[in-house]
């Protein structure tokens, strides 16, 4: 049986984690990125479809790529950012099914020609995974400053181009300069969102 | 700076953790339910929107409800779990901006009168919460059953009836059975689906 996790590594996921808004000079090494995938990867999707595809944005070249497609107040930080994930997913997923759902060898069916599931689907999995993401980067004592503020035309156009992904948002990903981080936001208490029927 | 979790806690949250499909008799206290959402509040979302609704059913009348839209695979095992979330989005999460993101008072009005916006952005950070909630299940020491395999109209009906409220997925918790968990799935390689630019 699972074993509830101790205090400070609730801290470090959820209690005391803030969204990264600027960054120490500390490097993140290739192998913690592949470190993030190898946690990500074994979170659960429907009928493990996994389709998040990730463009992990490492040179100063890559990331100006980026630049002219980020909203104003997003430009200083991402730049400033070690790493910059950009985060897709990828809407021929169910191409994949045959081996990545090989007991049932009619889930390609499910999707195939169905572009309102598909979109829906990859969305709503290929999001999962992206919680998955931001917490194993914490896990791994990172910080994460994920974001939707830019323009996703532009973004898909230099990124995912010719292929069948679209991007669904970006992270940036190093290790936080506390003084930047914002003031914490409200968050809604369980009676006002949560109910026991 | 944040530490890296230690071995054991990864294990727990991505690495050794598995979908459960049978649970032992153990319940799960209604206080570990505030427990699980007040670990997945502090999880990030756009603009702190933080669209996500859960009905807990508890009982066995509640379950009784959700019973006729279950995929017919996923019955038993649902009717058996301790607790099955029901976890929805509010395609009115705009109208609570004002409050969650008082740093700026504009935030309502990118979204008010847009539809596609409102539930792309609905169903992103929903599932972003979504990933949240799998992880604090797992790290306050529960299993968690994700499924999308049910009518969603006919949840939506039964669940979120005059609501703006619309299903995500469904979540079984409690403790699982290990004798009935599924062999594990293939994942994708990182070379696969990550590239570093």
């Amino acid at each position: 049986m699972a074993e509830r996790l101790p205090d400070a590594a609730l801290d470090t996921l959820f209690r005391t984690a803030r969204t990264a808004n600027g960054w120490t000079g500390e490097p993140v090494p290739p192998e913690t990125l592949v470190a993030l995938y190898d946690l990500v990867k074994w979170g659960p999707t429907s009928a493990n479809m996994q389709p998040l595809r990730v463009k992990f944005l490492v040179t100063t070249a890559a990331k100006e790529r980026l630049r002219p497609h980020l909203s104003p107040g997003n430009v200083e930080k991402t730049m400033a950012a070690p790493v910059v994930a950009v985060l897709g997913q990828d809407l021929a997923f169910y191409e994949h099914l045959p081996r990545l759902f090989p007991h049932n060898p009619s889930a390609r069916s499910w999707f195939e020609g169905k572009p309102e599931l598909i979109r829906e689907s990859a969305l709503r999995n290929a999001s999962l995974q992206g919680g998955y993401f931001i917490l194993a980067a914490r896990a791994l004592g990172l910080d994460a400053g994920p974001m939707s503020g830019f323009d996703s035309e532009g973004v898909d156009r230099e990124f995912w181009q010719g292929t069948s992904v679209k991007t669904n948002f970006l992270c940036n990903l190093g290790h936080a300069d506390p003084s930047k981080t914002f003031p914490r936001s409200p968050r809604f208490d369980f009676t006002e969102v949560c109910e026991l029927l």
